[in-house]
Order: structure tokens, then sequence, then C-alpha cells
């Protein structure tokens, strides 16, 4: 395990950026939104993932210079054409235009096609805040979860974050799959060689399992609630929502024809749509009830939260977005923890750009 | 248990609803939307609440002649002042508002202040169908649930609703409480004397438990995901959106402070606005590709995943809708079954308005 400062580590990450090609605000873009993730401590989806899309890159799944524009609008929607770039630049321009129209109608929605990767969707929500509007992002990704009563992959872990403004306390930010686990608490489990909790996941006969390496034996993760006695069908349906929404809205590829990020594994046939699909909203908040009285009662609802009785053993009760920005103090004080395995992955990445770490 | 007709049971409940006083057009209205309930099979939010509904009238928390209106609006959004009017009236009201500013502007999404309990989120998420939209709609709810980490019961079943239509195939229509179990499945295991599965409910400490009365004993529901392990932090924050969007931004009661159903639970104190909130939205589908081709991807999409190989024992995997939409077609036809506690409560309602059930 290696620590390295957030500043050094945007030096590496944009220079990568740029020699694949992207232009320099791209590059910056690109870079700010990946180590958001890193910041946050939600490991998997930053720097760990960087070396994924040098590779989707040299396979020609990703368009360094893409042209980025709406092919449909009304006052209050869009729908944004990614041009096969990368998702961490197609987003926020996506959240920037649903900005623009919710400042304009009062709120604005953009479904985005042909899209990749996009980082954490808790970043793109959270663009909303400094504009006094409530963010909302999701996205659809490959296939690694199987319906409730199904054995075969379906949808990806497709996750939704809700940014939410308040006065003196912090912002509510919630950013989750909709899957009883993220597929990056099983690649920890991995590492580990550990067993995951029953509940995460099935095997390929769809039996329980606690094996933290059965998607690779054709097991699937398993829909928020885990199975159909603990509301696994709602999970499904929300996993379902963030596909329909991010792309038979938009025209990308959707269930299980949604692009996988290993740039290995082999495009599925019959792509129904263009790459990935991204959903992103902004209402202002002004748009419902003045901003100052709404901002005061979401004090008043966090703090009430945030004192109710804990259970016992534990200190108090969280709100949505608190261990992330506690993380992130820390991290912006303390540096980036890498463990060797990523470590050894930007030192090739570096190698192979003639770039250093 | 015994069968009545729908066609029965509409003219029963619009003469109960024009006893208390609603309009005769707010009679109809209510009548249909409490007994899609029980034409979808959701016994627990039909005429088994009418009697309840009842007795929030005769305690004056009910205003049968509600004066509904917008308080503050802009081209996308509306706040709909409520009046303490029936939620199963208020409800069509505000959805008929989002779905007159899609038409103009592409979305429509109006928070709502001041109600009451509007039956199932699932009928007004669906009034959008016939309009070539996807609907949705959500609604607090008094405090039954404790947060990840809390004894204390700050959330209500919180449900989320969307509707979205297809080409031939039927529509897709999600429609859940934000919990791992619906109070409704409770109320089924308490009348056979059941327990329920780990992971729906906890007791006054916190711990797991199985007492399907537990609600009584200061227990509490789970939400969605039922522990930290298995993803209840992301029931938590769904529940949490749910509030904030129906509630604290449109001046409803919130959280812990949320009005009970039950007439005979005082109001909590210190209310920090009025009555339940909702929120519903409209989308126009053609204000993001043709309508006609999004519906023909939903076709695909619904025939992918109903073919999606099933699990062992499973003869085929649902789509979020299906057993609701099975049910209503049984239920037309056949009559819908009512259990004698429920049948006695509306003999009782019937007597006191000196009406023949």
């Amino acid at each position: 395990m290696a620590i390295y400062s957030y500043d050094r580590l945007v030096k590496f990450v944009q220079a990568v950026f740029i020699k694949m090609g992207c232009p320099e605000a791209d590059a910056i873009t690109a870079t700010t939104v990946l180590l958001s993730a890193d910041l946050r401590g939600i490991d998997s989806h930053g720097v760990a993932r960087l070396s994924g899309y040098v590779r989707l890159w040299e396979a020609g799944r990703i368009n360094a210079k893409p042209n980025l524009r709406i092919v449909h609008e009304t006052p209050s929607t869009a729908v944004v054409d990614g041009d096969a770039g990368l998702g961490l630049v197609v987003a926020p321009f996506a959240m920037k235009i649903a900005i623009e129209k919710a400042k304009q109608v009062g709120t604005g929605w953009v479904s985005v096609k042909n899209s990749n990767h996009f980082g954490i969707a808790g970043y793109h929500a959270m663009m909303a805040l400094q504009e006094e509007m409530i963010g909302m992002a999701m996205t659809n990704a490959s296939a690694l979860v199987a319906p409730t009563f199904s054995v075969e992959k379906m949808l990806g872990t497709n996750p939704i974050a809700v940014a939410i403004p308040a006065n003196n306390q912090p912002s509510f930010v919630a950013d989750f799959a909709t899957t009883t686990a993220a597929n990056g608490k099983l690649e920890i489990l991995q590492r580990k060689n550990q067993d995951t909790p029953i509940g995460w996941v099935q095997d390929k006969e769809g039996n329980a399992s606690t094996d933290a390496n059965i998607l690779k034996k054709q097991g699937a993760l398993l829909p928020l609630g885990s199975d159909r006695e603990h509301g696994s069908h709602k999970g499904y349906a929300l996993g379902s929502i963030v596909d329909i929404f991010s792309a038979v809205l938009s025209g990308a590829s959707y269930g299980p024809w949604a692009p996988p990020f290993p740039a290995y594994i082999p495009m599925p046939e019959n792509q129904p749509g263009q790459g990935l699909g991204h959903f992103l909203g902004a209402m202002r908040i002004d748009a419902f009830r003045p901003a100052q009285e709404f901002k005061e009662h979401m004090d008043h609802w966090i703090e009430r939260f945030r004192n109710a009785t804990p259970a016992p053993g534990y200190e108090k009760v969280l709100i949505p977005g608190d261990p992330e920005r506690e993380m992130e103090t820390i991290r912006i004080k303390e540096g980036i923890p890498l463990v060797d395995a990523v470590e050894q992955d930007l030192i090739l990445v570096a190698s192979n750009f003639k770039l250093t770490l």
C-alpha cells in the first residue's frame, strides 16, 4: 500500500488523458471526475479503472475527441449523442445542459446515448448543488445482475445518485448501486481471498453463494433486496428503471446488450442502440419554494435524522453522503492510498505512455 | 371470505364519499383510485382502508370540499396545496397538472402539500400512459421505518411508482414501498398469526425480530436491504429521497412529523409543514425520441427480459406490473374477495351512514 497525494495523481491522470488525445479541457474534466471517486473512498471507480479506460481507447471503443451534441430537445429535455467519448466528459456536458434548462423552465432532464463509463454518479448529481438545484444522475452498465427468478445476467449495477442542498448542514448526497452490493465490494473480497455474505451473489443455477469469484463462474450479482422474500423484485425494478431512462429513452444499448467495460470482452451481438446510456436531471429549488426556506428545512431534516436514537452499539445515525465527505476531508489532507495491484497497474500505464507516475 | 363484484363496491364506496360531503366528481375519482388497489391485488390499500378515511374525516383531518390550487409554478413545475383533501382526489389533480406541463415543455413535476393518503402510487403514475408519457408518483407517510443504525422510526414506507408505456407489450409498471416488506404484508401475517421472515422488522432495541406485531411494541419496519450488510442504507436513502421530494420541496410535514393514518393516533407536535406530501412527474416520450420508436424498443426490452433463463423451479422472469395486471383481469371478471374483518368494517361504515353494503 502506497500513499499518493491528490495533486500528484491529478498531474499523472491528466497526462494520461492528454496522451490518449483528449483536448486539455476534457483531460482536466475527466481527471476531476475520475479522482472524485478516490477522494470520496469509492476506490473501485477511481484510478483503479484508469487502465481500463486506456484499454477501451486502444480497442477503438473510446473516442478521445468526440463531437458532443444535442440530437433532440424540448425546453425541459434533451438527448445527447456522446460520440463514443469518455463518459467522464460526456456526463458533465449533459449535466450542464440539464442545469441550463432548469434555469429556464424549472427542471432539465437529459438522456445520453453513445457514451462510456462515467465514473461515480454522485459527481454529476453534485454539479447541481452550487446552482441551488437538486441533481440526479444514473447510468446503465454491462450486465452482471440477475433479475428475480433469473439465472441470466440482464442488468448492470445501474447506480442512482441524488444530491440535495442544505443551508448550514452539508448536502444530502445519496449514490448507490441498485444491487445489494456493488461490484467493487466483490473485488475487495477477491483481493483478500474472503467470502461474501449470503445475499450478495448467486451461482449459475440461481443458488445462494458466498463465492466472491462467482461472476467468473457464470454466477450473478443480486438486485437490492437479495431474494424475493426480502424485496429483490424492488431492486430489479430500480435497476430496470435506470436502464430504461438511460438507454431506451436515449437510444443507447440496454439490458444484456450494454457494452462491457473490460475491453477484452467482445461486444454483445445485435446491439439495439449505441454505447452506454446515462440520465441526468436538475430541479431548481425555487421552482418549488424559496430556496432559502427549503434549505433551512433541509437543515432541520438532517439535524432530526442525525439525532435519531441510535441502536445500541452505534454512535449515531448517518445522513447519505456523510461517510464519503469525511473520507474526502481525510484524503485531501493525507493522500490517497493505492493497493499494490492498482499501483502496479498505473506504473504499467505510465511506462506505455512514456510517463512517470 | 365473501366475494363482491367491482361494480357493487364502486356503488357503495361512491355513496360513502358522497355522504362524507365530497362533490360527485370527487367521489367518483376517489372511488376509482381506492378500488384500483383491490383490483390490482394490493388489498391493504383498497376498501380495507375506507373506514380509516372516514375516521380521519370524522376527526376533522380530511376536508371533503377542498379548494385545490397551485401555489407556485414554473413552466415545468408546480406546488399544489391539497387543502387537507383526500389524497385520492388531490393526487390525480396534481398529476393532471404534471401531464399538462409535460405537453407544453416536455416534462412536468408537481410537489404536493397539505394532502392525505393517496391510495396506490401506481394509479397516479399510470395516468401518464394514455398520454404517451412516463409517469412517476411517490408519497411520504407516517413514520414506521427505522433508518440504518436507528431504533427510532423516522420514515414512512414511502412508495415509488414508475409507469412506462410499450407498444404491443403491456406497460412496465413498478410500484413498491422503499422497505423490505410493505406494512400490508405484516397485516396479512397478523391475521394469520404467523411470523415474519428475518429482515422485515426489528424490535425496540434494534435486534432482528420475526414478530409480525412488533410495530405495536415500539419495533420498526426495515428499509429495503434489511441490514447494513445487505444495503439497508440504500433503502433508507430511497425512503429519504421520497420524503424530501414529497414534503420538504412542497411544504408538507416530513420525517417523523408526517401525519399518522389512524385517526386515534395524535398528530406529532411541532409540525414543520402541512399534511402529507406527494411528488408526481410526467415525461413526454417524444421529448426524448419518437414515441413509436421508443415503444418498439420497450417491447424488445420487455420480451428479452421475459425470456431471460429462469432459475430452476421458476417458470419465467416477470416484468414489473405483471402480477397486478393478471390480478386485475381476474378480479374484474370474478369479483373482489374481502376477508371477514374488512367486510364487517364496511358493514359498520354502511350502518353509520345509513347505507347498505
